[in-house]
């Protein structure tokens, strides 16, 4: 709701005496995020950039992890941890028995006890394409944030460009979408070959699936960076998280 | 209209008698595209992605450029080539006296004789911000291709993060942007900053602008696709045309 | 015919007096190339390789190539010079007015005068596809480089893989190939759709066509390399000499 | 036998009442390959590229390989999995007697039940070459790969330039093949010595075998890429699969 | 207090006959440093660069570091290892038992038994801000390595760049502090952020944290080199010793 | 004086009356910076980051250049442009008389005509060393951006490490630095021969001098980032003004 | 003794009659090399480079490694593997007790029963210097490399430019040594110091030690390559073998 | 004759009275170099390190050569300028009418007025080896190198692996060599090709000869560097002179 960028507001309510000089410095220092000493909370990004504050869940220790789950779930209505390790999920999860952790995608996703979750009716038109079976951990994840938005997105697996008919055939699915995330690794010419055929925007997704030249993704990045198909955005490697949040973005403009 | 995939529609007709067998066989293969030699243009582009070919003026030979031009301006309603080189502008421009060259952006725009160009109203929404002056050209070429598709981009230039009260200061245009296009060279730092600070799409261009370690753009290129705002995508160092039309195909959602 | 590689046959002629030590170890030792001081030809490069030598213009001398022109000419029946400065050329075509110079390949070819140059019959079955018209210079050296071995390369200009219609309609000559060279730029996916959709075999050249995070035709040697459609082989960035030399071999093997 | 591409020929069948147009559009869609979920299995691939799919076994979980299995194993008449875990491999021979696991090359090849597997005679002209004693596994990929696809690829093994004689002693066997794959690590010389014995075509794999500033396999790669002995072409870092699948197509050029 | 470079110093002092000429050699040859075979300690170090020598703990044998620490533990006052395996620690700390070792930064350090440890009173003025929760171990180091040399460094966790008001609503901490070590990850833009805000030095410690096109800390690495902020300077990923002796250097000029 | 930081303040002043709230928003959104369409001046820079904003010349158009002078002449007591062309200062030069233009450094200095410039007393203690002869043009921009803000610097040119006695000679010189900044292209190996000698900070600046695997100073790069004498810093490629503005950065602090 | 190359010889022998073609045309074939199926091993090395084959152990099966060894021990005097693992060596050692497993350098070392092991007296003249005591692996390696050539290397450990002095202080040492073998990761330095000090050939070998922009030695590896001291030849990162083999070949020089 | 080094002797000769202490002060400060501003010459360098110090020509203003070389003329018996531009060098042959420009090599030498030049004896043993023609620029920079040096050096020019028999034909001049400079671009495979034959010293020169993925001899170097044949050491791209060096630094070793 409000937003540090608000100033004139803040500053026509202290005028009027709403709120006192110290209630509104403190306000702006504390107010939007709170300290855990080693994270800051951003319980305000949510109405600032339309996200709430995901936690990437690599390179974070158990204890922390654990520290900023406590906090977060008195606070936030919906928590996810993107790229978590399988034992620190379990460790989690008998903290948390509702928390639902999904292995393929290593995403952990629950409804904090003190929020009635109201399962709100999932939108539609955000399709993920993916070019083999290797990338479908990335498809997951991105599923599973899209999920987190109210957004289902459908997923067809398994497209190569190696074999031009899988995608010929899909042909309605892929033209009625209004977004569509394309995961590929090894040459990543699928976001082109994509792209060519819808007048949707396209977020493109590499993935360090491959071996050799591949160089974990760097191929797919650079083939999908340089797309000849105009229009084709592009995310890092491997991130499912950051694609699906871009096509919820884009689905949440009216 | 037609689509080389609407495979079921073509069959109805042709049963129906409607087109022969071989009127139907000659459609689909002559028709979405007709061949210069060197060159096809993809006439049914425009139906199919959302967008009419756009020519890419680097690297093409002058005589080459005229060929094309010749027989675009037959059939297209608008054209644009971008990166064009400026002794070239000159030449085009002695035959085509109603073409528009930018001489910042390097683009060449026109609307053929034959075609009755109404100046549509333009639509708002897009937003550039520029990290520095040096980015302009860039910035230019995005909102050349945007004006192009019936869409104002405005532009605020010369943004850069290490003043971070010129992002503040325009909070309000920011705020109110429905698709932001970032250009930044050197650290490319403020799509990340930009990207924090609103809900909307932002698009990333990576610039050539810097020196050193900037290794033309990679610097900025990698900056941006590793952004720590969730959301950003990024097209292609210098790509101001690409961001234009992933830009204009977001607002061609309805 | 005969090869530094042949021991037992030199040997064998040599045990029978056919031809005395000196004269054997003269053989081995001058016979196979001749010493120019900077260059030295291999007159038996075509018996062993099945190749003449091409000379790759690019960063030698005028004064050089003149030479090796001097020399050749009385030697050779074909010439060919690849990558070839458009100055250079003329000065050499003042020298050897029936030298023919291809301004878009930049290759100069001709058949020096003492030899009757019978116009072979041109043999069919390569076919070349480029991606984009500015991948036209490669693909016009490759095309010449055939010729020079007798077989006629059929060229698809501008079929990228952004409009699929373009090479659905070329099915027929794409099937009927017996190899493919694909040459393409920016992401270089061409080469993986075209070999998803043929059982011959498929050459694919990058070239440095493109911008930004192209990196001069790394992006597309990456992605060719990285091909999903397993059987693609890749040449380097620019050379579609060495992919027709390629094509050729295969096309002589009976 | 029929080929998405096959248009014309689908079209008539359709038009002469052979079939219906639901049957037709169910067959373009939903025949040329099976869906599995996770997988799309391209039936069609043996007709046309000429091979069947091979399944990439680096990167898959073991209940989608043993999916893939069940469904393949009841429609091919032989599968492979290459780049395979051992202990995944022993799992599928538990359930597979017949299968087979090559403990180097770390392929898994077999012939389903419900074929009758009639050993077919092995073609002959595939010659393998290895620089070292270490890029063995990758040479009997290839040869794995060929003798699925009925040709019998002999090896030599140890070959390295830095012992030219080893090269010469193999003279008889170099000059009678018909196809040379060379395989190589460090820094790759080999392909560059082979391709200028002989005329028929080479086929270069870089391996990752080296250290240091061998980057995992990226200097026999740039080496191979930029090879003076014309018409070499090459296949991704240990990609011993790719290069045999490139081999055979050209074996099967007739 | 004496130096190898004062050798007018050692020159003037042997002239007079305070030290014999033998002597002088000795001492210019052997004082400096002490032998352990394979390892030299410069006891000197601490008077010509302000610093005393730090181990390196990663890479070293646990034999040799016990014999290192055996040496050093009888001269030097204070010890610190950097980059060390915890069950190396727990070694040391048995033999050790007043060394402490700090499991996040992964540093050991200790105060030899011989050497009185008088508490010095630390100095403050020296500011460490990370981006995130992950960078907090290089933060930790940095801070032992300050309080190894009296400087106490405070830590400001987790105020990256997409949530701006963070860092504003720190600002008096940021306005105050004398020098400035900024840690990040991904894509490091933090450094340009803080340096644009404030007049005091600003060391960047760009981090491995990351994931994909990160490539371990180059994304971080060039972005902070290519810093719009002049006056950024740059130590090497994940260096947060190094930062801090840079700090500290700059907080010793009086 | 005032900064966008300084938020209680203003609220101060605002809450006393002696601003109005209209007055108050809009000195916070339009004093700090001037808009001049492609340029933002940021005239509080200099009180916030210590540093008036130098003008990058590189890459940016002449036309652009005369405007922003216009602009700064009017307002600014010192203006900077750095990596300026030639042709572009004789331009300038004939505009601003008392305009100063270094040919090897690249830098043009003036002090615009309305200001009055009391030549302030100089002040010491920054030390330039560079390695070799061709580094001068880059030890030249930091020495005017450090006489810019009133320090001299003192260089000692051409001092490579492989003749140590060179440095060693100036061993006085070195050592009464306050602050010195190292300059070396090839190997960079300088900076850490030198921060191995003394106690104070040491910047190092890589230049792109050099040729081969040098990479337009890559390899000096990755040299200093990784320097064993620990507390070396290191700026941009060919970065003189960058390493001058935090040298004078550390000696303004008192 | 004799050589491939030397064909004149062995055709002079034939033509007198004292070897019969037969015998001629197999000793040419099969003489110089002998096939173990994996491995073809160069007896004739040693006459024909000055050294006899090592075998690079990394990477190579167990099973490989024991047949090698077998056949090795039965005609070589003196066998050497580098790069061992220790699990292997255990299991060689056990088959070859008089084998000498070195666990710093990883080199296995013995002498065949059936070769009566002379110790040969060792020369001198090589010193071998390591920037740093993580260094001593591969120091050791090249240090056991030089033994079985019967050269004693000398070594100087941890002799980093950070501390000038301890260069200076073995002055003795380095200004007599006839090569010199600089072994330094980080920022590789050494080797520009050394060769600035001395007349004799002094080859560089790069290691991985370091972190972070160090990339695996890269940073090292480019630093020497681009030495400002000329005369420095580098060999690959951690080769102590190979730079071992180069001081050998030049003390060898008579 | 003496050397910054000999402390010992400079000490005993003060001791004795034979130089006082403000002589030798001086001495061991400004007898080794001479001050230029912005050049300090190294007199001392061809007795520490057996070289004259030879000028870089590259990128070094015409004016600074110019004073350089009026001092080193009066200096120095012989003077070398390599990498010179040819307009440069023909104002310095306008101003020393005996200096000696070769085209080619872009080198400079000659022999000052001042000093008798005695043509001495050329010593041999040195054999240059060029893969191709275009690599001759850089054989003649060593070769002047040599003979600078008072060796002759041997070139066998465009001698490449593709054509073996080129090698094999030249095989007593190679055996006879005793340290072998091999210089190739493209795959640089000539190195270990030549390195595998002889039992000298070989050491090899990268050239950035090559197009493409040759990266400007990056390719060539990475080759070089993980050559397969032992002891071969690598100098810079393109770097003559540095091998040169290297060259006779071994020769001169008795």
């Amino acid at each position: 709701m409000s937003d540090i960028m608000d100033i004139e507001t803040y500053l026509l309510q202290y005028k009027k005496g709403n709120i006192s000089h110290k209630e509104l410095v403190k306000k702006l220092k504390e107010f939007p995020f709170e300290d855990l000493g080693h994270t800051k909370f951003d319980h305000h990004r949510a109405f600032r950039t339309g996200f709430p504050e995901v936690i990437f869940g690599k390179g974070k220790a158990l204890q922390h992890l654990l520290q900023i789950l406590d906090k977060l779930s008195k606070k936030e209505s919906s928590i996810l941890i993107t790229k978590l390790d399988e034992n620190f999920a379990k460790v989690i999860q008998e903290k948390y028995p509702s928390s639902v952790y999904n292995q393929i995608s290593k995403t952990l996703m629950f409804y904090p006890d003190n929020f009635k979750q109201k399962k709100l009716k999932q939108k539609k038109g955000i399709l993920i394409i993916t070019a083999g079976t290797s990338d479908i951990a990335i498809a997951e994840e991105a599923a599973v944030v899209c999920e987190l938005m109210q957004f289902h997105a459908e997923i067809l697996y398994d497209v190569g460009v190696a074999g031009l008919h899988r995608i010929l055939a899909n042909k309605s699915k892929i033209s009625s979408a209004k977004v569509i995330i394309v995961i590929a690794g090894m040459e990543g010419a699928l976001a082109s070959v994509v792209a060519g055929l819808v007048s949707c925007p396209v977020i493109a997704v590499p993935t360090s699936v491959g071996y050799g030249a591949n160089f974990k993704g760097l191929a797919a990045l650079l083939s999908m960076i340089n797309s000849c198909a105009p229009g084709v955005t592009v995310v890092n490697i491997d991130n499912g998280f950051g694609a699906a949040v871009a096509a919820v973005k884009i689905m949440q403009l009216k």
